[in-house]
């Protein structure tokens, strides 16, 4: 079924390579492949989708072209948003990469295509965009097991439970958002001013941190209760920093781990600065973890779905 | 003990009225009181400390007396904070009104007083700075029991314990600057544009939010699951400002009864429009709630302590 009605143009689009890109809400990566699917070149700014003015997406892609080739394009990520440039109906649960390849639109008919997200109907409704892409490259390339849970930190964290190679259901929690709107401006924020997200040496404090995190379902008093023990001297204020990091993730490890099946392996994908952290937290909660780089998976993932509509 | 080495000038500063003042952080509320403690005159204005400039505090306090008459002044809230004019060290729990007056801080001798916040040293550290004035006002004026549960909602929800009189225990959560920061500037934002953390009138779907708080303990997934509801057409639009809000409060009474005992009825101190919210909510819950007003508490707290000075 795929492939009739939509196909690239000349029908082989990685006979002359293709470009592969990432366009999320703030970031936008392009990656040039070959005809054999190698990386030949690769571009990262900071055009994500909030950047691009109304109508501003055909000058956005030429940009993209002028800088990498002029080849057909497979974009994942917010692009396919109702605030990026054409909107690409959510696959629903459960969806393997034959969803995907058959839900692309096409802003520019044969010669670009955006993958749709996926989306959770049920009472627990959820949404991704640009992490089924990898997931399922992930999947495809044989880079985790075709039954398995997938935790894949960021802005909006990810928990995802693999079945049979496809997303079959997944929860987000939004702890690098939190994260950020604390240090940016709340209570919180002199004593988050040091602390990075993805830093991953942030020791016992850290640790302690994910422990409460885990143990306590208080969020919104325990995070006060940080700045409270630095006023009185029982949290000294270089820590707290790292705490309040662990307190959140710890919180997030909660939620997320619901979707474990008994003690099973969890796959971190993503940038790596903020698997090792996740990776951490995980192993302190008991958990065996396994890292895995995300641009690779995406990578796998749009060759996945660029060949389903050759 | 108190009131020999440190008293209002010419002994009882309401033979001729005094100025109570509750200055936060980003607002200010002056009162003047007769010499039989009744209001006189009150001001409020945007000065709250985080507007007054290193070394402004006397010329801010100036500038009320301008408007309220040059009087002795009874200061309480983050104007005797580390941020503050004059910082006024933490009265351990338990903490009455001869506790905060004895911990008054001086900025200006025998003028300007400025009572102490209350401070819980324990695993669960917490502080509080201007409610206690609040409490222990309404506790001797007999507006509450001498042993009850108190819900203080604002920027920094206060669950307190009161046993004889005094404040035992208590628990902030940070609901209200949750809000704020959600609406400002998160990816929730434009559903929130329109809802008021003080909108009473928010109905079935603060309920619902309400309910789902009270029951759930995976807050950040939660929330995020209000936008995908809305996305998926699983949620109106309308509603997800008012069930996001009810959410919150779900989480806070969750948080906060557990410092309940028995089915005891909630007092409910604070701003009129955000009592009426948690007392709805908390009803909701099935508590029996009973609203306070928390400026009166204030002046009750205010003579109360400056009578124990004199």
């Amino acid at each position: 079924m795929f492939g009739r009605e939509r196909q690239w143009e000349n029908g082989v689009p990685w006979a002359d390579g293709f470009i592969a890109v990432d366009w999320g809400t703030t970031n936008r990566r392009g990656y040039l492949l070959a005809p054999d699917g190698s990386l030949v070149d690769e571009t990262e700014d900071d055009r994500g989708i909030l950047s691009v003015p109304a109508g501003g997406f055909p000058a956005a892609v030429e940009q993209l072209r002028r800088r990498l080739g002029d080849k057909p394009m497979m974009m994942a990520g917010m692009v396919g948003s109702n605030r990026g440039w054409v909107e690409a109906a959510y696959a629903p649960c459960p969806a393997g990469l034959d969803a995907l390849a058959a839900g692309l639109a096409w802003p520019e008919e044969g010669r670009v295509a955006i993958v749709p997200g996926v989306a959770q109907q049920a009472d627990d409704a959820d949404v991704m965009r640009g992490e089924e892409t990898q997931l399922l490259g992930a999947a495809a390339a044989g880079d985790v097991p075709a039954d398995c849970l997938v935790c894949h930190p960021g802005t909006h964290n990810k928990w995802v439970r693999m079945q049979g190679g496809r997303i079959a259901s997944f929860r987000t929690v939004m702890t690098g958002e939190l994260f950020s709107l604390l240090r940016e401006r709340s209570i919180l924020a002199d004593l988050l001013a040091d602390a990075a997200v993805d830093d991953a040496g942030e020791g016992e404090a850290f640790d302690r941190g994910v422990a409460e995190g885990l143990r306590s379902d208080a969020l919104l008093s325990d995070l006060f209760s940080v700045r409270a023990r630095v006023l009185l001297g029982r949290l000294p204020r270089a820590e707290a920093g790292a705490y309040i990091n662990g307190l959140l993730i710890g919180h997030d490890l909660r939620v997320g781990l619901r979707l474990a099946e008994g003690g099973d392996q969890v796959i971190v994908m993503g940038r790596p600065s903020l698997t090792a952290l996740f990776a951490r937290a995980l192993r302190a909660a008991g958990r065996d973890a396994r890292e895995l780089d995300g641009e690779r998976a995406f990578l796998h993932g749009a060759r996945a779905i660029a060949e389903r509509v050759a």
